[in-house]
C-alpha cells in the first residue's frame, strides 16, 4: 500500500462542482475526461501526492447514478495505490475480506483496479489501483 | 492547499475497525488517543504523506454519534492541510463557501482547525488544519 491517490466525490453536475472545488483548492482541474463504458464524467484535481477526483453521471445504470438518488452528493470512494494488485488482492482475500471484482478490472488512465466489499471494511468504498506501466 | 493530511472514518467499534484496517493496509496503526474534549476516540494509521483517522464516540451528543445514527458507519471528512489557516479561511469565505467555526479551533494534535459547511462543498465535510509550531 503506497498511497491514497485519489478521493472520489460524487457530484450532480461537474461544471458545479469543479467551479466549487477551484474555490476550495484554489487551483484549476489537471484533466477532465469521459469515461464511456462507465457512464461516468470525470476531472481530477492535484492536492499533494494525491487527487480529488469528482465524477458525475450521463447513465442512469451506473454505480455513481444510484448513489446519486439514494444518498445524494457526497464522498464515493477512496483508491489507494499499490504496487502489484494480484498479491494486495491475495493478501486481502485471504484475510477475509470480500472483493467486487474478483480479478482486476481495467480502470481509467491505464490501470488495474479492485474494489473492496464496503461491508466488510467500515462502509468505506476503498478501490485498490496499480498503474499498468510499472 | 498543501495536501490531504487524513480522512476521517466514522465507525462504531473502534477496537473491530482497527483490525479490519490493519487487514487492508498491511500496518499497524501509528497512534490512539482518547479526545474527552470530542467525547470521540481516534486511531490513525500512516499511508504515504497522509493519513487513515477511525474515529469512535463515547458521547451521544457529538457530531460522530449524531453521523452514525443517522447515516451509519463510512467517510466522515476529509482534512486538508494548509500553511496559514487564517488566510485560507478568508480566502475560502471571500468565495461564498460558508465555514462552521468563524475563528480558528483548537484541534488535536496541536493543530488549529476549521471546517467547511458541507452544504456549500458538494455534501463534502472539509476540515482545513494548520500546524501551529510552523
Amino acid at each position: 500500500m503506497k498511497k491514497i491517490n485519489h478521493i472520489g466525490v460524487a457530484v450532480n453536475s461537474l461544471d458545479d462542482s469543479i467551479e466549487i472545488f477551484k474555490k476550495v483548492l484554489n487551483v484549476n482541474p489537471s484533466k477532465r475526461e469521459i469515461v464511456d463504458s462507465e457512464g461516468v464524467e470525470t476531472v481530477f484535481f492535484n492536492l499533494g501526492e494525491s487527487k480529488i477526483e469528482l465524477i458525475s453521471s450521463f447513465s442512469k445504470e451506473n454505480t455513481i447514478s444510484k448513489y446519486l438518488s439514494k444518498k445524494s452528493e457526497g464522498i464515493h470512494h477512496i483508491c489507494i495505490e499499490v504496487d502489484n494488485i494480484e498479491s494486495e488482492m491475495k493478501r486481502v482475500i485471504n484475510s477475509g475480506i470480500r472483493v467486487l471484482n474478483d480479478n482486476p478490472k481495467l480502470g481509467a488512465d491505464n490501470k488495474k483496479i479492485c474494489f473492496l466489499h464496503p461491508k466488510d471494511t467500515c462502509g468505506v468504498l476503498i478501490e485498490l489501483s496499480q498503474e499498468i506501466n510499472q
